[in-house]
């Protein structure tokens, strides 16, 4: 490969720009200290004895936050895309560390450094995946800030997809660049990622309060209600019970949970289009490519369940069959990773059909994991015209998604996501094999981490506590790679990144 | 997606060109029911009472063949390149089905349609996959015939990736187009078919004399030597000995195995370009990208088995140990899929690791299996600029392979082949767990099917004779859409193929 032509000047980072970017993750730090004080109030609320090792968290992630902010509080460079990728990797793994803080200060539980890490960044990146069992014994304080949590990354995550990555162009999400609220031909990331970060900040609050209230009437208490709320419209998965919602054992809790899901897997940025003027618009969903295809996907896969299930008459009524299909597969499928009882024991196709149907995800610009509906759909439609080609060779077929054409350029940057999945896919599960773990959980571990999907089979069916830290490690690394989409960790470890 | 712009006329089969391919498919028949012959001869030699079948065989093929082909005798229409779809993958089924006949018909082994048909398809693919135990009491007839339908399919291959796909354009394989012996600017594929079919004959004859030489050289009877040397050179991996190579005990058989796996494994052009002057230039392999690639990797995989096997002292020597891991690794990533002792009881991660090499495969155009390392490298390459592409967004970056630019449509259908690969291997795999197996079986039987490797892992480590029937099928249309390279069959599922 040669460099054929450059436009543009391509400089080393300065030193203003390093202080630039160490004072926005300052600022970062110095927030993120405020998620520490609802659950000590919680504390106070429950008198569970848990508020201790928040206030303390509180405190030195404030403290670490001034430290940061306060040198470089002039240095205000504006950021260009470059320094876009390491903001954003900073901002997963610094506030993934400092939120491990409380994990490992609580005495209850008594993580290891290793399994706070894990807990944290599994709950900031929404994977789900937790090391603790016996959530039932925890202070509710503990309980409440792994779902508030996942929250804050799922919140975290729309701002990425729907603001960042377009305009950082990685894995062909340049595709959603003109659909971004905000001043669309500014160069300059800072105010368009605020004003965007603000009207879906709005939607994203909405959707959260009014799914925590359909739970309270169905039946959960308020504190169950609110934190399985923010774990839902996260697409997280964490619950504060180990049997994770098969707890309630209430169709109408499932069912609400669907369709939140269901509406949470959908871009954003589509909510912001319906909802903007008066009322909801359905039509702007239905107009979607990829929200069809994601519904289609969706009832497939739960037709398929609910048949396999019947035919093998597994549960005594077919109304009690379509609630525990539709549940497991909109719920494995969007990447939440809730479980029910039985799912374990469902026959050995069923897991892994709803583990492959991880790998899709949900639509770009949500709060869901995978390779998303939109890539999967080019994907697609570059097959179908790869073997139209093949029959008709001196034919031109273009690839149209909701009737515009698709740029090359994107389509190659969703291959090579493509690729790079599958590689890194290969590399982890060789990986975690090596470190000792068998074929099914390695195999099933992977794909959950690098889905933030949450969790597998075999060893990690229904917690990671038992693995080894090294494979702990692994997942952490393979959690964020998912939830930045790849490319944006992989950059920085190219000399290219740094270098030229 | 839209057809934009249609050049060159487009029609549907008309009669006289069903009748041309009956020709062409009758003439194939009666050609391969002298495959019957040889195992007869055998038969009569070795007095194993193996004979009648092939001899029943041989009279029912040649009896079809020219019932196929004399009523068509006539019919020469010029083959098109949708037609060419169609020869390829009859050519495949049909010679697929026939050279079952004698499995069918032997009392020794007494095989049911099902696994007669496995076995025949899995020799002629050169996959090497078997359903028969105890091959040590099977008449010679029959073992000369398996290795001889495996030197056959790999030959076939040859002709095939060389020759055909380049033409058809099959995932990218239109990059040899210009490589190809014979007259480059022909677009009617039967002469040029056929002028390359004998130059590329030479060199497979002449490479599979030198390598049963060595064979019997190194201590092989004639027979073993001879039957060998077919399914090492086809890549294809059948022995005469449940134990496979491992049979021989011999670290000389084995090296000699690795050399000629590791030059059947390249480019049947290179060869040919290397082979036609006086002598062999040396300097051809080294300046071509593909081999370069691929010798690196078989480098990396056998430090890396090595490595791993002297940490754990498995092998009482380092000797042993580099013997073990160069025959192994290399005979897996290959796609051989020859064993020797011990491969199954290696720690878990070695067998799944060389699994996923099988992926890679041989080079393009030879008798290897697997995606190809050509495309991998493309896939790397274009991976590597879409890093490049991201930190400098505005500069245009172009993918070279051996110092020529490669056209963005060559890239486009290596993608689609990658994408195809993929989904066809969730497919089986889901399918195949579907039917009952365990996971581990199921992952190691679809990759071992899809990149005609042979052995896999759980229930099929050292044969296919225990997994159910349905599981059988669908592992040969694996096996088929694998040696075919996905699209060649593909394009026969699709409407377009038969109507425009
Ligand atoms: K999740
Ligand atoms: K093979």
């Amino acid at each position: 490969m040669s460099l054929a032509y450059a436009n543009g000047k391509v400089n080393k980072f300065d030193p203003m720009e390093y202080r630039s970017i160490i004072r926005i993750i300052g600022l970062l730090v110095a927030l993120f200290s405020a998620t520490m004080l609802p659950p000590a109030v919680i504390a106070v609320i429950y008198k569970d004895g848990g508020g201790t090792a928040f206030m303390q968290a509180f405190v030195m992630s404030l403290l670490l936050g001034l430290i940061l902010w306060y040198p470089n509080r002039r240095a205000k460079a504006d950021l260009r895309t470059r320094e876009g990728f390491l903001v954003v990797v900073l901002f997963w793994t610094v506030l993934g560390t400092i939120g491990a803080l409380p994990f490992v200060m609580s005495e209850l539980p008594d993580l290891s450094l290793t399994d706070a890490i894990f807990e944290s960044f599994s709950a900031l990146t929404t994977t789900g995946a937790t090391v603790i069992t016996g959530l039932e014994t925890l202070p509710k304080a503990i309980l409440f800030y792994r779902h508030l949590l996942q929250w804050l990354g799922g919140m975290g995550i729309i701002v990425l997809a729907v603001a960042v990555l377009p305009m950082l162009g990685i894995g062909g999400m340049q595709l959603y660049r003109c659909e971004i609220p905000g001043p669309v031909k500014d160069s300059k990331m800072t105010p368009r990622i605020a004003e965007t970060a603000k009207a879906l900040w709005y939607i994203y609050l909405t959707m959260t309060v009014v799914c925590a209230l359909a739970y309270y009437l169905a039946g959960m208490n308020l504190f169950d209600a609110v934190g399985h709320a923010f774990s839902t419209i996260a697409i997280g998965g964490f619950s504060s019970y180990d049997a994770s919602m098969g707890h309630f054992n209430s169709p109408a809790i499932n069912m609400i949970c669907v369709v939140f899901l269901l509406m949470s897997a959908m871009n954003f940025a589509l909510h912001f289009a319906a909802f903007s003027k008066r009322g909801i618009r359905l039509a702007t969903y239905w107009r979607d490519a990829e929200v069809r295809m994601f519904l289609l996907i969706q009832l497939v896969l739960v037709m398929l369940v609910f048949l396999v299930l019947l035919g093998q008459k597994l549960y005594q009524s077919p109304e009690v069959a379509l609630d525990k299909a539709l549940f497991q597969a909109v719920s494995m499928s969007t990447t939440a990773g809730f479980t029910t009882e039985g799912f374990a024991t469902w026959p050995l196709f069923l897991p892994n059909l709803l583990i492959f149907a991880s790998f899709i995800g949900g639509c770009a610009g949500s709060t869901g994991g995978g390779i998303k509906v939109v890539r999967m759909t080019l994907l697609s439609l570059q097959g179908m015209r790869e073997i139209k080609r093949l029959i008709h060779p001196r034919a031109m077929f273009s690839i149209r998604l909701n009737n515009l054409p698709v740029s090359d350029r994107v389509i190659d940057a969703v291959w090579g996501f493509f690729a790079a999945y599958a590689l890194l896919f290969v590399v982890i599960m060789v990986t975690l094999l090596a470190t000792g773990l068998d074929d099914v959980t390695a195999f099933s571990a992977t794909a959950a981490s690098l889905n933030n999907l949450g969790p597998g089979l075999g060893d990690v069916a229904s917690h990671y506590g038992d693995i080894n830290d090294v494979a702990k490690w692994v997942l952490v690394m393979g959690m964020l790679f998912g939830r930045l989409e790849i490319f944006t960790l992989l950059v920085l470890f190219t000399p290219t990144f740094w270098k030229s």
